[in-house]
This record gives C-alpha cells, structure tokens and sequence, in this order.
C-alpha cells in the first residue's frame, strides 16, 4: 500500500532516464534564472549534465506477441535480443516469450528520456538505465561478458503520456491583476497586493522607445532605480520587442510578456516619453500542490502566521526547494533541508525533495562541499536520512548510495587525525548569518555534530542498500567520533560544549548551534540537555539567532526539551513580529531591533534581503510535528507518534499528510479527537501524571477526555 | 620561434574555451555518426559531457582606454572589477589602467565559448577558466578569498573569427563523380574508384517510392543486399524527402543529398519501379591538411605504398584520429597513438593531436579504461609522452596532467601486491586481434611493459607541470616495477619474455608483443634484444601477426636492433600483399594466406572488415622515421637526429616535418643532401667503421659523400 503511493510504478508507463540526470539539468534551468540588475548571475559551484547516452534495458517474458509504441527524447536505436533493428523504430512487434529489450539514446542538449507503452510492457522505473554498457565483441562477432556494466534502476517523475516531454515542463500559470495603482511623475507603481512570482505582462503598448520596469518585494525597493535588485529594460521598436537583458526579440503585439520571471509585489514601470503602457497585469508562476496539511487554532494571529509560512512555502516550492524567490532562485542544502521537513507537514510531495536532493548532489568527481558550505553537505547527508524516514522509500536510497559515498569519500579525505572536520581551502564553514563574530577557525563542535550524524546516515542507508561492510565502517566511524565529542567539546566551566577548538584548545566561545544540534540528536543525556537549556537555550548573554534558519533547530530544541508554552511565545513575537512589519510572506532575516528600511537591506546593499525565504516559513513544521504533535516512528509511517501539545492554545485542529492519507487531530483543554487512515499510531494522551499511551489504528475516529493538569 | 608555431597565441583572438570541452563536445558528434545497418550505434563506453558553466577571466594593465567587442556561445554575463554588467554587452570601453575582467557563459547543449576582440585585448589561450568560482559573499557583501578556484589556460583551436563559431565547425567538401557505372537488374552500382568519404548525392529524382542505398567497400558488399555493413533507405513523397534511418524529413528538391556520410568505394542504389535516379555523385568531406612529409625512391611498389598509406592516413584524420572510416568511425587511444607517430612524419599536425587526446581521456570520474581496455589506458599516457617530444608543447602537459593524474589512480588503484596488472571485472585486456589463442589471464608482460613506459610518462609529466613530489613518487613506482620485469617474465629456457604469468607462475606461451616493447624501450641490455630477435622476432614458429596495428611495433622494433633490409622486404611483401589485391587504401588486418573474400570477413560477419583503417598506414611513420631515419632527441626537435639507411633501395629522398618546417633529404648509394630549417641536426653519416656524426644547422644546403661499404 505504502509503495503504491510512493512509487511511479503505479503508473502504467511514463518517461524514464538515469536517476538524478533530469533532475540535474532541471536544476541547471533554474539556477541559471537568477539576475541581479538585468544580469544574468549563475551559481559559483560546479554545475553537473546529464549523461549524453544512456541505454535502457528490461527483461521480458511474454505469454503473448505484443505491439510496443516507443518514444525518446534523443537519438536512438533499439536491440532486440541483441540484434540493432533499422533506424528509429516507433512501433514494433515483440514476440512472445523472452527477449532483452534494449534501447539506447544520445542526447547532449536534455536528458535522454524514453517512453514504452504496450500491454503488459511498459517503461517505469523497473527498467534499468547504464551510461556506459561495455559490450565489447571479439572477432570472431563474440560479444563479450557484460557482467561490468553496472545497471540503476531509472528515474521518472509524472510525465504519464507520450506527448508530455520532460524536457518541455514548465510550472503553471494563472494571471492576476495589481490591487492598486500609484501614479508616479515618470510612470506608475502596480501593487500585486502581497508578495508573488511570475512573468509581467505590459498590455496596451503604443509607440517607440524604451520602457523601465523596475521590481520591489517593498515599494522602497521598487521606487529606487538605482538600487532595487532586480529589474527589466525592454526596446519597443516598429515591429518588434526585445528583452534588453535576455537579448531576446519578439513580434511586436500590443501586449508583451516579458520571458525571465521575477520576485515582487510592486512594480514600478517607467516608459520613455513617447512610449505608452496602457495596463500591467502578470502571468503567476506556481508549482501545482495539494495543500494536504493544515493548523487552525483560537489564536488568529497563529493561523496567520501558518497562513503566511504555508503561502511561503509555496512561493519557493517550485522545480526545486529554493532559497528566496528574488534572490537567490538558487537551490541550497541547508535550506532545502527546511523545506522537505515542512514539506512532510503541508503538501508530502516526495518528488521535489527527490529532485532537490539529486541536483544538489550532481555527479562525481566531488570538487567542493555541497554549494561549497562544509555544513551543507552534512545538512544534504541528514536530508537523506529524513525522507527515509517519512517516505519510507527505499528504492530512492538504493539509487543515490553510490554518490552518498563518494560524498563520504570526500569528506573523510578532508578530516584531521582525530577524525574531524575543520575548514580547509575551498571549504565555506558557514553555520549561520550572524550579528556578532562567528568563529571559524578550527574543529567547530557544530560540524563535528553534524558530521556525526552524516555518519550515522551512511551507516543506515549502507544498510538499506544491503552493503553490511559499508555499515559496519560507517558506524564505527560514526561510534569513534561521538567518542570524542564531549571530551573535546564540554566545558564544565562553560556547562555547555563550546563553540570551537583551535589546536586541541577549547575556546571560550560558547554559540547556540551546536548545543541546539546536540540535544535534538539525543547527543547529550538528559541532565546535560536540561543543563544547556539554561545555561545556552534560554540565556539571552549569548548571541541571538537573527534568522529563521538557525531559529528554526533553537524551537525544535525546545520543543524536545518540553518548552512548547516559551516557544509559542517566541513564534508569536518573532513571526508575529514580522507580520506587523506588513510581512505577505516571510523573510531570509529579521532581527526585531532593527527599524523601517533597515530591515529590507542585507549584504551590504539596501535590499538585499529576501523577503520571501523558504528558511522562515518553519511554523509549518513547529505546528504539525511539536503542537499536533505527529511524527513518524518507523520508516514511511508504518508507525507514528501523536503527542499533541496545546502550548497556552485553547483549542488547535489540524491534518498531517502521511503516505497513507492524513492524520487529523482536534484537541482542546478536555478532549482529544483523532483520525487516521494508514500505519499504527501511538496517541499519547496527557494524564495528572504524565502521558498514557493508546494505539490508533488506521480509518477509525477515536475521541478521548483528559483531565486538566 | 617554436613556441610561435605551436601555441594559438600566436593569433591575435581566437574563440576559446575550457580545455578539452570543446574536444569532448565534438567527439560525442563524432563518435555517434557510427551507423550499422541504419541503426544508430554510439560507444559502449562513458560518454562526457563540457562543463555547462565556464568563467574567463584576464588581468588586464591597459596604457590607454580601449573598446573591445565580446562574442559568447551561450548565455553570459560581463564583470569589470566585479561589477556584473547589464544584460549581455556586445561592446564595452575598458578604462585604463589595472582591471579584472571575468566573462561567464551557460550552455548545455554545445560548449561555452568566447572571443573578446581589441587592441590589446584579445581572447587567447592566455586567459584562465574555471568551472567553479567559488565567489561566496558574506553578510555584510564582503567576498570571500577566492584562492580556492582552480583555474586553467584556456583551450583554442583555429576559430579566429567571431563568425567562425566553434559549435558550427564542419570539415569540408569537395564534389566527386563516379568513374564507373554497372547496370543491375534493379539498379545501378557507381564506382568511385577508390576508398572514399563523404555524402552520397542523388540527382535527378523522379516519382514517389523508396530509394534503397547499399554502400561498399568492396564490389561484393555493395552487391550484398542482406549483409553490407551501411545502407541507407529514402522515401520521396510528393512534396517531401525522407531519410528513414535519421526520421529526418526535408522539402523535396530534384537533387538531395544524404546527411549522415558513409564510407565506400561502391555504391548500389536500388530505386523501387516507379522511382527515377538520373544520376549519382557524392561530396567527399576532408579535413584541411597540409602534406608536409614526402617520400620518393627507386621502387615503385615503395612510392605507391607511401602514397596509398597517406591516402589512408588523410581519411581517417577527420575531426579526430579515427579508426577506420567505415566502421567504427570512433576514436580508440591504440589506434589514435599510431595516427600521431604517422601524422608527425606526414602532417605534424599538433591540433588533430590534442583534440584526439582530450576526447579519449574525458572527464573524471575515470570509471574504465580508456575505450575500455586496458593496453589502451596505458598508450593514451604514452602518447602524452610522444607528443611532448614532437610538438615540445608544455602547456597541453600542463593542461592535461590533473586527467593524467586521475587516470593513473585509476590505474594504480587496480594494481596487485606486486604493482601489476591483471584483468579485472570489467577491463578489457585486448592486445591484438590474433589468428590464435591469447591467453588474457593473469599478469601479462605486455601490460606490465606499457605500465612502466606510463609510469616514467607519469614523472615527466609531473616534472614538466611542477609537480615535483608527483615525479618523484612515479619514478620510485617506475623502477620498482621495472626492476621486477626481467624476474617476472625473462625465461631463460625460452630465451624469451614469456607471454604472462599466473599465480606467480611463467606460463609456457611466448609471443612477439612485449618482446617487440621492450626491444625499443631499451627494456632489455643489448645482448638480450639480440637473442629475443632471433628467439622471437624472426622465428616464424611464435604466433605471427596479422594486423598491420601489431607489424607497426614489430617492425619498429626489428629497426630498432638494425634489421632495415628484412623489414625493407617485409613492408613490400605485406602492403603490397594488400595492394596486389586490390587495396585503395590500407586495411584493418590482412593475412596473406587468405584468399578472395575472406579477405572481406571480420568479427563473424561477411564485410565486417574495414578496408581503410589508420592502423594500416605505418609504413609512412617507418620510411620518415628509420629510412630517411629523422626524429626529435630533445622536445620539440630542438635537437634531433638524421640516421639516413637505404635498407635496399638505390635512392630516396623525402622531408619529414618539425616545428620549424621541414628537414630535407636525399640519399643515394653514394651520396647524402641534407637541409633543415631549425633546430640543432645531427647526421650520421656511414663510414667504413660505423656512422660519423656531423652537426646540421639550420638553412643550410649539405651535401655528403659516403664510401660504399
């Protein structure tokens, strides 16, 4: 049942190709979408292709002859039981009984793909897929043992019919008008009414010359031309268009839609005298998701706030997990890692996390950590782990094994004699965008947490994969460094690990990151994880987490730690906080000191903030996994915990998507009512001592009363 | 004055890209022009792809302001000091003085390339590249130390002009008619003459139906219907032309000609009754070359092997050094290293050499040997190794030495406790085409040869590139090897190196090849190479050779140890064997004990034999090499030697090339002329005693007298 929802073998047929190499030029497509003042801004990390040919291969028994139609994206050829059939075959007969049917295409500029429907032959992802097949014939016409060539199982995503090209996907579109117009001396501002994503559409245009548009997440930014981050100069002429960034010309109609999408809420358009631009609308660009998890509650600004995070999330869930929809429209681990976690509590949609996780790894040779960041590669080996567990889809842990150890390859050839990380040449240790100094110096214990935890991630999915030897020295490895974290790293002095260690000697740095990681990885025993709760979580003389990113593991740590009342109170202020700055979605930063246009500038440049960030939509999560309480115990679901928590709420009602279907929870201060439609659920009902625990069992309604505390 | 010819500096502006991209680009075009029976038929092996993002990047110190013009293959942007420019400038002024200029350009489908044109300001191989910039910002906008790119000397060729866009790049053609034409029953065979390239034209076209094309090497393959190795098939419909093999459909003309170019001397077009083709011709496609070496001499049959051996050579020199231009038409590093020790004595044509070397390596991950196999891993070092001491172009070392690095790890990481060799799963151990048993088990003396002739290639490629811990540590792996060579396979019994060994034990077989290796790598003392001469080379009792790719190293070897009379007779007796059948051009294997056609048949199949195959044009490599007997004794023929030997004949004369241009010489029994244009020359002139060395300077006339011994 659980593989009939994850699988796309449940389809009859669809479009095939290596795993990850669709994924990998996809990713390209949209990494090569940033700009930044009308130039054209690619990532600054090695960018991987598909493999140009790839061969697809099945075994067949038929009791019957069947007719095949056959589709690619490419050019190729088609053996049957080894004999190469004339030019380019379409439809062909295949007899009954045995045969290998193998079909090979080359194809430099998209992915080869291929498409198979018969009766009972069909491509999908039991097909297997090589790069390279090694079948040599000696001569005398022998062919040689083909035992080398090494087979994957292929990759697909939802391209079920034979006209819908992988290479040909786009997002889809809905067109939307401003909600205002400002009339401005040299042109006029159109207000969208919150924040959103697409392709301008100027309508009506008359004359010749240039018009100016000019982009805002804030009518600041909008308004000022010589600093706003994004903006578009198009050339009307007497026939034609052009896009001056892209260098594209078009026919001229009356009506133009410019081809990069953009980031904002308002424009501003500024025709050249002479030029006339009688209406501005947009084409609005979104992934289609179901919203399949949801949260209301007494607290209106609560659902707000999961309102704006959940509309967040979809802004920036779009080919892949991306970071901001103005700046970078770049994939990155670390905050990937964010939104496949709120994912699993708003759409499930295992195939972006999939596609995400493949783009980010790309091909071998490893140059560089994931996105250059040490941390992100550990935070891309963790994702791994996550998605197993809420997925339960091992055939995808199988297929990216191999590049996870090469990963490992890399990493383990960049420690130190004691087995830990520290930033060589080449390597950004990032941890997080701070105000106050971050040391980076030396063995940081965050990384040393997270590298441990990547260890224990490789053991796992060794496991799964059935490599028993990679397993057993993934785990003793992982074993060996958790030895030596708290040795290096606990400071009694401190009663906390310290940040960093330069030459074998601590410092006297104490940072929330590490200590955060090291309690939701149950890394510390319990009395330490109470110890640091005090002398770092709550301790407002170390230095503050400023964005939603780190924000987001310092609520997760208190939520572990049983704080869900404080950390209410922080989603309140710190999101609330945003939304009475008039926030429409959230933002890559905020720091509540700061005041008016302060906080729309970041990295040296007045705004340079994004103010649409996956990273700030974690309520989402916070809300399903820590207040409803839900999450899973065993891979995919197969058994779960409900541990719903009010936090001060009154009353919460809400769904968390699992692969089964959806776990619906209502609880106010007496009962608790619970519905779930797959797996075995544990409810952990609050008594006068503790939690009691009842078993739930799939597609019934339980009601329970409690007393209050 | 070398470095003048050898480098694209030498141009104002070329088009430039990432090294061995654009080289990796054009194979995959090459490579997958491989038709069989009008399938399609690509490489067995990985296929690479270019990096689809490459950063340029010069530092520039202009005296004045100055404009240059930017050209792209590929969307890119423009960075002046760091500055990213609007949209993608055409033309920029450049102020004076010290500036940074970085162009990045995003192409999938065919490589990133640039040209930037000037005053002073030119793109060049003197630019760097990098795919992977590595330019992380902080917080606060402050970019990071970028001392982690790794960056390279751009990669050029001969596109000097902004409208000569490398991904455009055909070779070029030449009309030709048939000299003959046979009346069949339902069609017509036209002959060309001789072995041919190039796209078969049809005129005069009338009616609607097929035209069935059957190409031939031979007479009886293009009459051979059911077994011919290409075919082609065309539909003429009203308005349309068809080629079924591509499913490429074009507007009907009177004349059309077919896309993909075969290789034949015959063709048999078979209309279907209703169908009318008036008459046939075709476009012979050539790369442009230059014969720099010549030879002439009393012997006709001599002259017509030279001839028909450059005919051979200029066939299969295409945009790479090709097998055989039937089939496979793909580039194999045992055959490629042959075509470059021709081409130094025909056409010293140092890019047809880089791009071949640059294709057969690829990218990492290195995942098999070079084509597979393993003999042909270690001649792509060795040629590495020669090129260096034709061209004496140290910047390809240096460009190529990280492949060269990886490859040897590959190598190195599938070595036995005794730093050889074996077969492994997945390796192809190929040495010849035998008409006899080859044992491939264990370690074989051939491979263990060819791996420390890799190894010294390895040390001084390091050396050349800087890498001095590199040289030492290939040197260290070079002798060791060497000193267990004589141990492992020397028998004295056999008075031979033995074939291989297994489990630590000589087996009983001997046969020519690693005799024939370590003969003229001075593996063995004087004494030893005297004995295998006679114990091997001469003893027609060892398994003799029938493919002219083995006689090349055999009779290099047998000139090696002065053996130039018999091996005088031997190129008679073998490419005039193939001559006095037939030949046109020379021929993938030839066995004189065969007769007719079985002369024709290979691997199993009637025409599966390539009848112009590069191997087969050695004697253009023995004549310039051991008879007119000029080669390089210093990279780049700084110095060189002139060792002139009749071997027979009653005269001779030729000019071999060199980087300066060409050394002239003419030979009689009595007399030797000599003139160089560069380099240091020494002639050794016989004398009753032995040789007499005399220097030879440049742009001077010589002429000698020499006793009759």
């Amino acid at each position: 049942m659980a593989g009939l929802l994850l699988s796309s073998a449940a389809f009859s047929q669809t479009w095939i190709w290596y795993p990850g190499d669709y994924e990998i030029w996809l990713g390209n497509e949209m990494n090569n979408r940033r700009t930044e003042r009308g130039a054209f801004f690619p990532p600054f990390w090695k960018s991987d292709s598909h493999y140009a040919i790839v061969e697809f291969s099945k075994q067949l028994d038929l009791a019957q002859p069947e007719e095949i139609i056959i589709a690619a994206e490419g050019k190729y050829n088609v053996k049957l039981d080894g004999k190469l059939q004339f030019g380019m075959p379409k439809t062909m007969i295949i007899p009954a009984g045995k045969h290998s049917l193998n079909i090979k295409v080359w194809n430099q500029a998209t992915p080869p793909t291929i498409y198979v429907k018969g009766h009972t032959i069909n491509s999908d992802n039991s097909w297997k897929v090589t790069f390279e097949d090694k079948e040599w014939i000696d001569e005398s016409g022998k062919a040689s043992d083909t035992s080398a060539t090494v087979y994957m199982d292929a990759g697909s995503w939802n391209f079920n019919d034979a006209a819908s090209l992988p290479s040909q996907f786009t997002l889809a579109r809905q067109p939307m008008q401003p909600i205002a117009v400002i009339d401005k001396a040299d042109g006029k501002v159109y207000d969208f009414g919150k924040e959103t994503f697409g392709y301008l559409v100027l309508e009506g245009l008359q004359g010749v010359g240039h018009v100016d548009i000019y982009y805002g997440e804030s009518l600041e930014e909008a308004l000022d031309k010589g600093y706003c981050e994004t903006l578009d100069k198009i050339a009307i002429n007497a026939n034609t268009i052009t896009d001056l960034a892209l260098d594209e010309t078009s026919p001229r109609n009356s009506s133009y839609t410019l081809s990069n999408s953009k980031a904002y809420r308002y424009v501003y358009v500024v025709p050249q005298p002479g030029v006339n631009v009688n209406q501005v609308s947009m084409q609005y660009e979104y992934l289609p998701l179901t919203y399949r998890g949801s949260f209301r509650c007494n607290d209106e600004e609560l659902n707000k706030i999961w309102d704006i995070g959940a509309y967040t999330m979809h802004l920036t869930s779009r080919e892949f997990f991306i970071d901001g929809i103005k700046r970078d429209r770049w994939v990155w681990s670390g905050d990937a890692i964010q939104s496949y976690l709120m994912n699993y509590y708003l759409f499930f949609d295992n195939e972006s996390v999939k596609r995400t996780i493949w783009l980010l790894r790309g091909k071998d040779p490893v140059t560089s950590h994931t996105n250059t960041i040490m941390d992100y590669t550990f935070f891309w080996f963790l994702s791994i782990y996550d998605y197993y567990l809420y997925s339960g889809d091992s055939q995808f842990v199988k297929q990216i094994y191999p590049r996870m150890q090469t990963m490992m390859d890399y990493v383990l050839g960049r420690t130190n004699k004691d087995g830990m990380v520290e930033g060589m040449t080449g390597d950004w240790v990032f941890v997080d965008w701070a105000d106050g100094y971050l040391d980076k110096k030396g063995e940081l214990a965050f990384e040393q947490v997270l590298l441990c935890k990547s260890l224990e991630t490789m053991a796992l999915c060794a496991d799964i994969t059935g490599e028993k030897t990679d397993a057993g020295k993934y785990n003793q490895l992982a074993k060996n460094l958790f030895a030596k974290l708290e040795p290096a790293f606990w400071s009694n002095e401190k009663q906390a690990l310290v940040h960093n260690r330069v030459n074998g000697q601590q410092s006297d740095a104490v940072t929330r990151y590490a200590n955060m990681f090291a309690t939701f990885f149950n890394y510390l025993n319990p009395e330490k994880q109470q110890i640091i709760k005090n002398s770092v979580l709550l301790n407002d003389s170390i230095l503050g987490i400023t964005t939603p990113y780190m924000r987001f593991y310092e609520l997760e740590a208190l939520c572990a730690l049983g704080e869900h009342d404080a950390v209410m109170k922080e989603m309140k202020a710190y999101w609330g906080g945003m939304l009475n700055e008039g926030a429409t979605s959230f933002w890559e930063k905020y720091n509540p000191e700061e005041k008016g246009e302060q906080h729309l500038a970041m990295y040296g440049r007045p705004y340079g903030k994004s103010l649409c960030h996956a990273w700030g939509a974690s309520p989402i999560y916070l809300l399903g996994k820590y207040y409803l309480g839900v999450q899973p115990t065993a891979p995919g679901y197969q058994t779960y915990d409900i541990m719903p928590t009010l936090g001060g709420l009154k009353w919460m009602e809400g769904t968390v998507p699992t692969p089964f279907g959806e776990v619906y929870l209502f609880m106010d201060r007496k009962t608790i009512k619970v519905k779930s439609s797959g797996g075995v659920g544990t409810l952990y009902i609050p008594t006068r001592q503790g939690r009691k625990a009842v078993t739930i069992e799939p597609d019934k309604e339980y009601k329970f009363n409690y007393p209050v505390k």
